[in-house]
């Protein structure tokens, strides 16, 4: 993995991810320009200190040499580097998983195509919506032609988590998603409008045809557009609006994908992933969950566990991972670390249960505990 | 890890949840009674196959002479055997996380008690509810007294899944949550009854006074309550009502909770989990989202991102994985495992945003793709 | 009309709702014990002073031996009053229409019944819920058997508007609601509670066979429940569990009901009136509206117009109808009220509409307006 | 009143508004081309026969003659007569309502407001929108500048009613929505769109600069555009998107806002009117409800109690009506209509209170009904 070192968002989601089925491990890695961050993050991760890497230079050419070479790079840098660290992998023959947008220039991205056929490699981008399991189930609605032709798109990706302004220059360089040096020309457009551009032509298979776009900055000292507003034209003469923005006060991660069909529309909504509201002609709202048993679609769980399940189990193993850790170094004292739920907590659930059953056998009567 | 070898529900949820972090690894186990299943498990953890057990006695004892013993036990088995596996791994020395309810009987947990004070180990009971990030924020909200003294709890936790009736005693025997044997005396109040009780004691610290329970047997076959209404006395003076059902359809796992105090009232789902609904006396309701300003509790990713990011995520890097794989068997062949966004994506993605800012630059004039 | 002259509540929806149609004039009323408010509230009916009478003994004997008596009282005054008032207009030939709960008594209710088949009157008691459409078709759809025999049902009426303490005596009278000599021994569970108990009953067509019920006395200064758990066995074999609560801060008026039956379950709103929640064993959640064709219910509106419509409407019309009166009286002069939308906006949206037209026939080029 | 006799849909909600508050009375009227409609009409609105006039003009000039003329006169005829019709009455001296759009060009709307404030008149066009509770306290919010200087405004108006093709002349001559020759050049923009013109405009106060509009025509055998995107330039910067559609499946009459300024934003939804929900920056989202303490708008109902309510209490007045005058005519027949709660429910009701306070004072104890 080529970026995001301890500290940062989205290469720790990166990480997480894709250890979650155990296809991969981490083997070497170069997270950070600061080798110290790289050494920490490393060793978080198991990876030996040999192939922690001082840039990405080094990286590509040492494993693309080695016979247990990795087998793919991630690569979760800012937008500006993305191009230049892809084709050093790539021209080292190591396949590449790149954040979005994979290039500042549509022409470096056609270059990095070029060299993909070239080495017969792999190329990732991580537009990760469409990685929602009920993503997929509209896609095979939509491509099964259950809604008919597709007539209008509404497409929005809402954030509202930009600052007023930007104080100052060291405030701007901060933050390199506001500094066109490292973003490229385009702000939010880049960072999430290619999000909704990816998701639209997954689900729906349409072609654009031609757009009017209206990009605006909001905010004192800010030099790219934070919110922008797209009319688009489809070639199947479908009309679509695409609207994003980082100024959307209120909004958290808000996209959403609404699809109006001849025959019925589909909606979607990434805050609440679980879910596809459906509505065909003449047919009652119908409101297919994840794990309905009209859903094939690919799912870790049973229906009404949303995915962070997962997280809250990890939670309360994390906290008795901690109280372990205590209890290594603390040996026979007694105060621990105890947010998890112990033998107490076991003892009192299993005798609520006996009690309730107690109550009932008794008439459903009322007894002490 | 005792129980749930591959094809079993809650044990993967426990494994990845432990691995989340990287507090844990797994080197060691007996996932199955069936010793290919066991293996395989086993091969998939990574686990050497000398510390593949054919049973938990076995497990146990080798384990607890070893100098680089197990740190715990997970036991995910059926309710009947919680008791006489986490004693055996106690005695052995080693501490024990276990599903829940921990033991079929109150007696038989009080002796595990007494082992866990005796041996001075770490117990924990894997009720997962109190690891959400907002059960954390309304247990703070309530115990500092911001709704006041507590006067109504309503709770319920509502699944519709059960089938209208058991057939066979075949078909009874498959399905261990139905039989008395495997279940105790309590079928849904077992199930998922004590996650009620353990939720509302763990966010109000309010203790039961007593209790009027009515548990219903409804279906062909059945023999453990699949339905429970219980009114509640607090020691406070306060009143509650939980519910618990696997015969509500329409109900997925519908986990829910409402306090009311003598200030305001707080609310939870655990289908909706990131949000916290507060409704003070005289004010408007607020929505408070994991990841406002407000709270500052556990939580992996900011606001707007559902925990499932890491499963979207975790999708797409899976299949980019089988791509992988393919590619590697295939070699030079062509057509392989191809769901995943790959570099046309991103080009077209790039292309799309160079567009918008053209449009911009032009006046926000309609212009072709 | 009996009671509820102007300046009460529910009086004023009674009057509305029994014109809307136009079935009913007010001819005659004793609409307060204060006389001059009685004046004017037969005043603003347009009721002629002759008909307006100092009691309800002398409106119903007046009443009683008059050609053009009224056809049906409607009787909306303080429960305890109820059975007296309702009685002697029987006893005089007239139809009488009383709201909820009906006496403080059954033997009361029992005595009325008699009357009423003695002298073969009709008599309506305003259990209002039952008008709503999607009520309607809720038991259209029980009754029907579509969901099944019925196994659990949950019925809640959260209100949260009721005051911490009661300071004096002088408080607590104004609020006869609070009174146990206007409201009987029963509080909450005679003001909405009974609301649950019909609804139930309307819907299902279940018989209750037994309850055990929790009343709660919260707040100081209070002498009747204002909160209360009921569980319930129905005839069928059926639980139920029904909460009513006046201190469920953050609820409004939150009346919700869930049947449960043995192949699918119905929910409802009266918050959300217009919608039912359909969930049919395994199928997808299905949402009815109000208006969807499967519906033959009554409803004045179609889809998607909540029946506030007529309220959006009425608002509007009497900004406009002030703004008459103002004029009149204002001749000539220039300033009047004026919130309602005029010809300027009139202009406006005409303009609007032909710049749009304008844009399109030029291509969707941005015009100035 | 002119047009829509009995059978059309928004005369009729004209109507039940207009009497909501007793403000005003029908007393003339051309309800119909259709004499013998406009009789009917005219009867049911109890309106003597001598002003029902034949055609508007006799009306207006009639009208406008007489000592005890009508105070104003409403218009809801299809768009293309607003013009005609209301300069007539304004000629004629007589204060006009008319629905929206006001007129076809804005050449003939600013013909009207000469006369207007010629003749010194008031004129009213029914933008019945922006007569909602919630929508006068975000106009009040956003002018006193509570969510700072607005940036971006979202307005969308959805309705999915339009078939799916119009099959023959005679079918489109029976919808005057679709035909040019009473609607104009504008379809759906027309219709609803101008709706969302008046609102944003009366809540916001700003003033647009430019637009640039798509318009579509979906379906065979349509003339007028039945979708519409507009993008919008706002004096102050401010940048909007507009949306409405006939076509959009599943959408009912959803006509939704949302204003995001520097500080904060607002949201509403017609059909949800009842609230709103307000984002400010760095504060937890909040939702206001019709009938909260800090709203000072008119609202005839306390919160909780959708507008519905007086139409859920109509339905029962209703059915309660039907029972008397099937009893006058039935004389002592004793079936009669009988779909109202009556004295028999009454009873229940009051039992089951009576039943619910011997439980508690038994000890909570289960007792038969």
């Amino acid at each position: 993995m080529v970026g995001d070192g301890v500290g940062a968002f989205i290469g720790d989601v990166h990480r997480k991810a894709v250890l979650t089925d155990g296809f991969s491990v981490f083997t070497a890695g170069c997270f950070s320009r600061d080798y110290s961050n790289n050494l920490e993050t490393g060793k978080k991760l198991g990876i030996s200190e040999d192939r922690l890497y001082k840039n990405y230079f080094e990286m590509a050419e040492k494993e693309g040499k080695r016979e247990d070479k990795i087998d793919y790079v991630i690569i979760v840098t800012p937008n500006s580097n993305h191009y230049s660290i892809a084709r050093i992998f790539l021209e080292n023959g190591i396949h590449v998983a790149c954040d979005k947008p994979v290039t500042i220039t549509s022409d470096e991205s056609k270059e990095l195509k070029n060299i993909v056929l070239e080495k017969n490699l792999l190329f990732l981008v991580t537009y990760s919506n469409i990685g929602y399991p009920m993503i997929k189930q509209a896609r095979k609605m939509v491509l099964n032609g259950e809604i008919g032709e597709i007539r209008m798109v509404m497409a929005e990706y809402a954030q509202g988590w930009i600052p007023p302004k930007i104080e100052s220059a060291n405030g701007q360089k901060k933050i390199w998603r506001f500094d066109p040096k490292t973003q490229g020309k385009a702000g939010v457009i880049g960072d999430i409008g290619c999000h909704i551009e990816n998701l639209v032509s997954y689900v729906t298979g349409l072609s654009i045809l031609s757009i009017c776009a209206k990009l605006d900055v909001f905010g004192r000292g800010f030099e790219l557009d934070n919110n922008a507003s797209i009319m688009v034209k489809y070639e199947n003469g479908a009309s679509g609006v695409y609207w994003c923005s980082q100024i959307a006060l209120g909004s958290k991660n808000a996209l959403r994908l609404r699809i109006f069909g001849e025959k019925g529309s589909i909606e979607w909504e990434q805050e609440n992933p679980e879910m596809l509201k459906i509505a065909m002609r003449g047919k009652p709202l119908s409101i297919l969950f994840k794990g309905d048993d009209k859903t094939d679609v690919i799912s870790r769980l049973p229906g009404g566990h949303p995915e962070g399940t997962y997280e809250a189990f990890a939670n309360i193993y994390r906290d008795f991972g901690k109280a372990l850790m205590c209890k290594k170094e603390l040996r026979n004292q007694k105060k621990i670390y105890s947010d998890f739920p112990s033998i107490d907590e076991g003892i009192q659930g299993v005798r609520f249960i006996e009690k309730c059953v107690e109550s009932q056998n008794l008439g459903s009567k009322w007894i002490e505990i």
